[in-house]
């Protein structure tokens, strides 16, 4: 389910105890992902490129497993995502995420 | 045709002076905008993604124009993208793009 | 009131033409200025480094005013504020900040 | 004492070889958290903020525990900052600080 | 001189009204610039780098404008500079600095 | 040889896999690390600086690494490049740098 994107431990902990939090959180994550034209596929490689483009190897980890498992989202998109990246972002972003995507 | 891209003013005065970064700009272009498997379409929204999410208004609604005259990208798309921008990256980043969308 | 605060000119075209956007953000805005032990003036200031910190002028200013106009903050405690950008985030951080204060 | 939040590791290999960075690091330090409105605690907070808002998370451990051993701050107080994080730098940033104040 | 590096509109500022933080500002920017066994020219295209990297560019032709009048460094240089921020940070910092470079 | 800069693990896959983005990045890295007038020292030390001013750590100890067993750049060279990190681009981004450097 869509919810599931970044609510790894962090965010359990805000459930549980910051319920007003959680549910700004749980509002945003559904105005986010539910796009008018483009589906949740999409939405998501968006997010795996943004990501990626940060160099933070955590929520770009995050982010493709859980595009992999949700989504059945498969490594060569990935990649192509990840060319973007390579563009836009610069050789470090971009090794990094690709050495991500070759131990998934 | 794809070379257009982040080609404005700056790389004019690249092509004419730098003709060997401007080699490599081209291959490295053509190499992150062949996707095997996404369509360069949405490696343009993801592109439109990356860009509008470090808050880089120059490049952002160069990158939404072109998606917008080279490949009918429409403005409720952008918008999509721009709805995991605000997931992702925060509020300034996301209404900045979202102005720039307003005047598209 | 605290809705305004990243309410400008791209918020508009959201609330009129994006209303579940709308709605996530004014949500998210909520929960984040609704500090259970730090008041909003505090929370303001936090808000105040961290875009100054990222060097974007637009919305640096933005909440620089918004600060100055609903919480009553000074330019002394704005500049204390922007003290901390300087350790933290360097020189061309600050002094962008600084100049817009001068002209506050 | 002030001078000792960002005085890990790296700094003390500062002072042994580099006494003039030293020198200016401590100056630039006193400057920063020597605020004429603001008190300490307030400027400590902005760090945690600004730093949180960057991902960075071995200096926005650094900051919170500084924060909590020199200054009594909360986690509570913590938490008031990290809503402003959420907001202006998106879910990746807010939820891996949330990950470190659960741990605490 | 040294000090007129960032030393632009927001310094004269802080020089005037905050002579604590403008002290500790000389004498972090006399123990950035005085390299132990790099000149400050290599210094120089090093901050050319970093600036351009981060896309900002009011501080980006500052830099340029400093190193060029103070150094002598040439456009070649900056360019060569610029290679690097090509391959560490991508399209839109490298070409957004090349408009610059071509309008020197 | 310069090909090795980026090349880490992630490289070892894309060289393997994807022949096109690999022939790419060869070219880029090539036309970066091919200054006009800048010698290939000078150009890693500005890799060095741009990588460090990120926070990156991963790719700012590969820049170091690569540039004392390549181009045997020494540790006093390296801390230079630092001290301009540490006035562009503040204390958390410098003294994580030095601390690889401490450990180098």
């Amino acid at each position: 389910m869509k919810e599931g994107i970044f609510f790894g431990e962090g965010m359990k902990f805000v459930k549980d105890d910051y319920p007003d939090i959680y549910d700004a959180v749980v509002g945003l994550n559904k105005a986010a992902y539910t796009g008018k034209v483009l589906d949740y596929k999409t939405q998501k490689l968006i997010a795996i490129g943004i990501v990626a483009a940060t160099g933070d190897e955590t929520a770009t980890e995050k982010q493709m497993r859980s595009g992999m498992n949700e989504l059945n989202i498969t490594k060569e998109e990935i990649v192509d995502a990840l060319r973007v990246v390579l563009l836009t972002s610069g050789m470090p972003a971009f090794t990094k995420a690709m050495r991500l995507v070759s131990k998934l």
